[in-house]
């Protein structure tokens, strides 16, 4: 329910803990859904799956779930899981869709068809609760999966539009080329929420600036496709510095005001958000440094 | 797509004019559902409509619209609209459905069938284009038709829980009995986002003020229930003074700070939404006198 006044709570959401301390939270439940279905479809070009997504979505469907791993992801994760991703793939899509049984059943079908003509090798839909799972394990334990093939990886969180999902993985590519980093793609597809995955060795100083250079990059490009910094995992001190990308000055002065009204000398949270070096308090503070341990 | 920082857009949106002058607004498109069903259920009893509302959304259906007018109001209306409401009835609720085919189907059958059991006499379909928009035709004209038959209504805008409805509407009654004002209800029953109407002549300086005073009863019985002040109004200057009913002094006071930070010498819509008395350049302004046309 919609309080009168400003919405306070709206502002302190995506705050990211610079306004206030929440101590307690009210959350409206919803009932589970009727039906769900649980589709894999497998892909040989990239291309394709991407372009599956974005039919999928101009056809009015809302998958509660779209997730896309590519070719040397699911490698990394099928190596680990064992969830059945053929290995020659270039990609896969993990979709599900629920509601009313009637209407799961016409969307997965109308999905199935639309992955098809766009070339899809092979659609395939978990049969029961425990299929299901595995498809959904080879997904959740992904970030787990590529930390066993490398010494550390850093994870991106940019959105696109999802009409831009083709060029925008093109050029992902051409910068893990520029950086000579291995680069794995998986994302929330159906929001054009990315986590590119950039593999390095922290313990190499030089490895370490470039896969920070690389990230800059990654970020640049998706603010160039139409899209923002970070799709759920916020800005934080990792990206205030590149809020510049997405705002002029006086935005982040409006939003430094607001900042002040919530947190006037800058104790909660210092250093996150907004770029540094304008009022608040604030002192200069060194990011962490980037560890082998990821989630997402 | 959300944008990183403080979310600015759903600050100013319901700030009612206080914080800026908007002058270009981006909107997503969404395609029309599929298809769609109107039903008109009609009740000797009020309780038995409210009832089935409650019920309805505790089955986890969200239809896209669910309007309910009680028996003083039907009747205004269908002596204008001519929209086959039986004059007898108590009630009549109009629920619409929309989505993919099947799903609306399913959820039309399932919602008859709880009016059904809660006694409603009858339970009619709009079977063409033409009928629902005669359906619709006595809701959209319901305040139209009520201006024909009163000097001058004051129409309320208040929320509450869906299932605090019948408890609510029978304080209503009594609010309309204590004032000896005739009170119609018409209302966003799914949303518990009630219009309550109360008829008066504006020209009765006696009157007027009961009117107010009523009005301010029902809000605060709103308030009481779990409710707020207002749906899809607003504050403005007519309930700003009621805000400490749900606000204490701190979140107000918290309210005057992010206004300032945006609109720091009050020339934005002064006096509107927080009580006035306190800092931001604010001069007190006379309400409008009330006036008989309204629209919801």
């Amino acid at each position: 329910m919609e309080t009168p006044g400003y919405d306070l709570t709206g502002l302190v959401i995506g705050s990211e803990g610079t306004f206030a301390l929440v101590t307690e939270i009210t959350v409206r439940l919803l009932r589970l859904p009727e039906d769900v279905r649980t589709l894999l479809a497998i892909y040989d070009s990239l291309e394709d799956a991407t372009d599956s997504v974005v039919d999928i979505t101009a056809r009015g469907i809302i998958p509660a779930a779209c997730e896309m791993l590519d070719g040397w992801t699911l490698r990394a994760v099928e190596a680990y899981v064992h969830a059945g991703f053929p290995l020659d793939s270039a990609a896969v899509l993990l979709i599900e869709v629920e509601g009313v049984r009637q209407a799961a059943e016409a969307q997965a079908a109308e999905i199935s068809e639309v992955c098809l003509r766009h070339h899809a090798r092979e659609v395939r839909r978990a049969r029961d609760a425990r299929e299901r799972a595995l498809l959904w394990k080879g997904r959740k334990e992904a970030f787990g999966a590529v930390g066993r093939v490398s010494p550390s990886y850093y994870v991106l969180d940019g959105v696109i539009p999802r009409t831009k999902l083709t060029p925008t993985l093109l050029r992902i590519e051409e910068i893990a080329k520029r950086y000579a980093f291995v680069i794995g793609n998986i994302f929330h597809a159906g929001d054009g929420n990315l986590h590119p995955l950039i593999l390095f060795d922290h313990r190499d100083p030089d490895q370490f600036q470039r896969a920070r250079a690389a990230g800059a990059d990654i970020m640049q490009l998706c603010v160039e496709m139409g899209g923002t910094l970070t799709g759920e995992h916020g800005v934080g001190m990792e990206k205030n510095e590149l809020m510049p990308l997405m705002f002029n000055e006086t935005d982040l002065d409006l939003m430094r005001k607001v900042r002040a009204a919530f947190n006037p000398v800058g104790r909660l949270n210092p250093g996150k958000v907004l770029p540094l070096g304008k009022g608040c308090g604030e002192t200069r503070l060194r990011p962490f440094p980037l560890s082998a341990s990821g989630k997402a």
